[in-house]
């Protein structure tokens, strides 16, 4: 199968098919959902793989949707997952399943730290971190990302050393990043390993968007660029960004030191959840060659949108976007056009009747920016650049 | 639709579909899945209704498992259920869906009450509902439930207002009751609510097997059978024992009380838990005149079951099982043999090459019991007589 078997060309309704980035968009933006671009919420505007959907219709056909067992078939391709893409040797017993990659987060934030304690995010980031560190009652510390002229960011571990106080017990890592699609290099990890050390942190690190990087970019997972920080190391990763199947709200926790593992499980038991299984049917149909070829032909074509929205959006003046390394979700720096964030999200929601993320979501750094998510055929990426420099005409 | 138009007489291949009660026997009881009946695991050797598995067959087709919005064809379905077929009316800001019943109980848990408080159960009773008592370190409280001479359970507060320390915190109610299916009454759910409010606790009242009711049994939802509950009341219900849908973990907590709702929701954005889309299309399949009608046929084959293995079981010297009024989960009393709860395992397992589920994990008054899940083709049901009869024929 090669990358000519899919078409991400093809305009797939999402309308009325209960999709929150489009049927949701009125209610969140006020824009009607016939005129309006969704670029929110993130999940693609394609189908999910054939494989996927051979695999759910089998299920369905079955009528059998009843309590499952026996993992191995999920576990080992989870295994070979990891192996063939990643280069990383993982066991079974290392797997924890979580009803996504958010309740991950949550299980860390409960097994690892007690109220009270420091959750230490790289802002701006991914909003939920924040919403669920602040949830369980610990203490958000934002550690400033640096940006490069171009918009690039990169890590401030010397600023970052100066903010500690001692409270902190977690790092949250969001690697590829999002937002912006930076994908960090080995020695970047290098220095966030160090840094979790020096200032005895768990580390969580999110690698939900892994598959995601784009030709020229190689991610490395936590564990291959630092084989010393297993000891207070967390993995996550899912099929839901990678595959477009984030609705079915399934991921893994992958956990190598056994009292770490141990506290996970207890916090799993607490909360009595199990995987559901449908889950655990798709995710083999995704972890699999077939999956795998359509992955690699979608990052193909994300990147040839990125390159297209970056050119379109870099000319509008006062306007930057850094080159992105990986991931769907653009970051937009409206700062230089001077306008504040009210006046932005105005003019891309009412003159452009885009849906985007409001940047302030995502933390400190996050003012006068916007999220676009650039996961849809071609001819909305060209539809959306000319609605945007539209919207700021007047700055030409 | 008629009764006609569903076949339960049909022997569906749960072998290799994942099923942890087929495929997870052999494991478990050391009885291969070619040789063995399994009665433990509760779920159902039927197909799920035609109207689910047409939702499921439409949303492989769209190829869309995006993150799910709108829930208000969700919502309506579980609003018209409740109205239709309990004659209760509930509003849509009353629902929280949960990843499943036991996730629901742990949710209650941690919102309601402290580490150390008592939690009571009426024993014999689920036993997740003890496992998860005690996983967030919580004090199980069993207060047991009277046996008429039949077999019959019965409430016993009497002799529970004695039990109490003033440590409890809420009570677990199993309505109807597993095992055993007993389809409490107005009357003793009066009571059970008097209890709760003599000793200030949080009723929570599981309904999972509240549409699963044979002729001549009526069940009440807790709210209509007290009035004056509702400011300490959490319903639990789902669509999972109803319909055969278990594997795809989701429920519902319904609260009417605000305080109660707030100390809920809390706790749900805590564990960062939404539900899967795939059960939200589901259920609005489910909850519907098409579900209601394959529910009506499924309940009366389950009571033909029922009086079949009734009457095959107590012909064996020994062996006593109360008539059921609900659910499919038989509660067998083998006391009356003089056996040991090893004997009788090791017959059944071993001579019978039967799978049910061990008395003793139900808790108090387990001993010398098993619970055998009666959910599987007419064919099965008098295999599995006459094999136990079989397996005792030594008494006779």
């Amino acid at each position: 199968m090669n990358s000519h078997s899919f078409d991400f060309d093809e305009i797939v309704e999402f309308r009325g098919h209960h999709s929150e980035k489009w049927d949701g968009m009125e209610r969140q933006f006020g824009i009607p959902a016939q005129e309006g671009l969704a670029m929110w919420v993130a999940d693609m505007d394609f189908r999910a793989p054939p494989s996927v959907i051979a695999r759910v219709r089998d299920v369905a056909e079955s009528g059998i949707f009843t309590y499952f067992g026996d993992l191995r078939e999920y576990h080992d391709s989870i295994i070979w997952w990891m192996r063939e893409r990643h280069g990383w040797q993982i066991e079974s017993d290392a797997i924890f399943t979580t009803h996504g990659l958010v309740n991950a987060v949550a299980l860390c934030i409960q097994a690892y730290t007690n109220p009270g304690d420091g959750v230490v995010v790289m802002s701006p980031v991914y909003h939920a971190f924040g919403r669920v560190v602040r949830a369980n009652d610990r203490q958000l510390v934002e550690c400033p990302l640096a940006v490069a002229p171009d918009g690039t960011f990169q890590m401030d571990f010397d600023r970052w050393d100066g903010m500690m106080t001692g409270n902190a017990r977690m790092l949250i890592l969001c690697s590829p990043h999002n937002p912006g699609g930076r994908v960090w290099t080995v020695e970047e990890l290098r220095g966030v390993a160090d840094f979790a050390r020096r200032h005895d942190l768990i580390l969580v690190s999110d690698e939900i968007h892994h598959d995601l990087v784009f030709p020229g970019h190689r991610h490395t997972v936590m564990p291959l660029a630092d084989t010393g920080i297993a000891d207070r190391l967390v993995v996550l990763s899912a099929t839901s960004k990678s595959f477009n199947v984030a609705g079915m709200h399934c991921g893994n926790a992958i956990i190598h030191d056994p009292a770490l593992r141990a506290a996970f499980a207890r916090q799993i038991a607490r909360m009595a959840i199990s995987p559901n299984a449908m889950s655990l049917h798709m995710t083999p149909a995704l972890y699999s060659p077939e999956g795998a070829a359509w992955l690699d032909a979608c990052v193909a074509y994300l990147d040839g949108n990125h390159q297209l929205f970056r050119e379109g959006v870099q000319a509008i003046p006062g306007v930057r976007m850094a080159p992105m390394q990986g991931t769907y979700l653009a970051w937009v720096d409206f700062s230089g056009t001077g306008m504040d964030q009210a006046e932005i999200a105005a003019r891309v929601a009412g003159r452009a009747r885009i849906a985007a993320s409001p940047g302030p979501a995502f933390g400190l750094g996050g003012d006068q920016h916007l999220r676009f998510n650039l996961a849809m055929p071609r001819a909305r990426i060209r539809e959306a650049v000319e609605r945007l420099q539209a919207a700021f005409d007047d700055l030409q």
